[in-house]
């Protein structure tokens, strides 16, 4: 794991004060919790802090913003492993949350986990920022539905007509995965604001988001790859599914794994070029986008 | 019908002008189109519109607040009338949209409208009043969160230990039905700011959100009174359930059908007194009050 990840016990501090201090029925909060306290890589987090840090800001004022997208995050992953989706029973090596708590409480903890994210952004860290908070608010928006409309497109047949198989998966994945990639390093940016007493200037929030789409697309393209070669245990989820559910994936779509790494290598080019302008502020950003290239699960 | 609701042809033309204007997938679109234009009362707009205009505010500005009250709503009828929730197949005498469009897309879709309710909000109509925005946006997510608590309290067991039968069921409808209620006279009071030229007195906001609460809690008391008392046909939806799921009721939990006539009765003396102070602008909420009261469905 790079340095970059070494903001992780700050980011999961956040988050277990964010469950403690959430208004909510018991039963609710546990569902919560169990989902959104279990681990995970936090990829979406670490890229809104280094982000944040990229463009000059105070990473304490980035929480609230990695707080709304693991909740926006695991409010998909909950839903997308539904019965009536893609019906998963394990997720980062537990029970799936409607394995665990039933699917009318994991339908309605996603729910809840979705609407609750546009807290964070909203409250008292924003005092005195609120066009920071209004520009925050769509930006998730833009985020999430693009999210939706890539589920939609996964799992709902014949929703991408007359596309090329390599058009079909692109299209999937720049929203499904892609959408709140981008969305974490541009609202990441977006929250240096804060620190930097201005708003960024709009080519840097346009820099931050062309490093968060190619990352996004790499990050699936590598997923896609994961599950083709890695046993299920270590890749921490039931794996080898696409292929059985018939699912378009990158390495059927390009004709190869070895093709498939071709692209995440030119993506990974156009990462670390987007965000070159940083200097040495960007130095996570472009570790990030290495590891990402190359990680193994 | 009274008056208030002569403001109707107004909402439903910026809710179809909002599907109109939608940036999603053609499927998503349409199963939104599908819950989001298909009847209903439109209270929730309907009372933000009056509540505008109780606090002297120009209803032209209410209309972003009403569309998003709206997809919120639209957002928990699709998702509590799933297989694993409420299982409802009709829904104002049609179809529910998992019956038409298929569990997973009613899912998304609920999911998509809920996410979606929050860009009216933060949209051009409330370009320089960034802070009214995040007042709004604050006060959908807690009356969002409070649904879903109301819901998780009346689908899933043992939820509200130990409380009397009308204590628990106060419990599961002041969330259920009555934040979202009281949110949109809240949030329909709020936005008069915009032609009032400042913000709301809090108590102006605290008599709005008083006369929510009331008329909340009403409306549930009546709708359980027509479940029990109305034929299908008239109720535009399956009747008798509540019943037959061994749901708690107000009937059941007063033991009769008079004691919660006495309730409601009640209730309309609050709504009607917490809205004196506005005078003749506050006119349509007690006639909206008195109508919700004695509403056959």
């Amino acid at each position: 794991m790079p340095d970059a990840f070494s903001v992780l016990p700050e980011i999961e501090k956040a988050l277990r004060s964010y469950v403690q201090g959430l208004q909510a029925g018991t039963n609710l909060r546990e569902a919560i919790s169990y989902s959104l306290l279990s681990g995970g890589k936090r990829l979406r987090p670490v890229l809104a802090w280094h982000a944040c840090v990229a463009a000059g800001g105070d990473p304490d004022n980035v929480l609230p913003v990695c707080v709304a997208l693991e909740l926006v995050h695991c409010f998909s992953l909950v839903h997308d492993d539904l019965p009536a989706m893609d019906d998963d029973d394990l997720r980062r090596g537990i029970p799936t949350l409607h394995k665990h708590a039933g699917e009318a409480m994991a339908i309605l903890a996603g729910d809840a986990m979705m609407t609750l994210a546009f807290e964070p952004l909203t409250g008292p860290a924003f005092r005195g920022h609120a066009d920071l908070s209004v520009r925050l608010v769509r930006e998730l928006v833009l985020a999430t539905t693009g999210m939706i409309d890539g589920q939609v497109y996964d799992t709902i047949p014949n929703t991408v007509p007359g596309a090329t198989p390599i058009e079909r998966v692109k299209t999937i994945h720049t929203h499904k995965t892609g959408a709140l990639i981008r969305a974490a390093c541009v609202m990441g940016g977006l929250s240096a604001e804060i620190s930097r007493g201005g708003p960024l200037a709009p080519d840097e929030v346009n820099s931050l988001g062309n490093y968060g789409s190619a990352i996004g697309l790499m990050f699936q393209i590598v997923d896609d790859l994961i599950d083709v070669e890695q046993p299920a245990a270590l890749a921490g989820k039931r794996t080898g599914k696409d292929a059985q559910a018939g699912k378009l994936t990158y390495p059927v779509a390009y004709g190869s794994a070895d093709r498939c790494r071709e692209e995440v290598a030119g993506l990974l080019s156009q990462a670390t070029a987007s965000v070159s302008r940083f200097g040495a502020s960007g130095t996570a950003l472009r570790e990030l986008a290495s590891f990402l290239a190359t990680r193994v699960r």
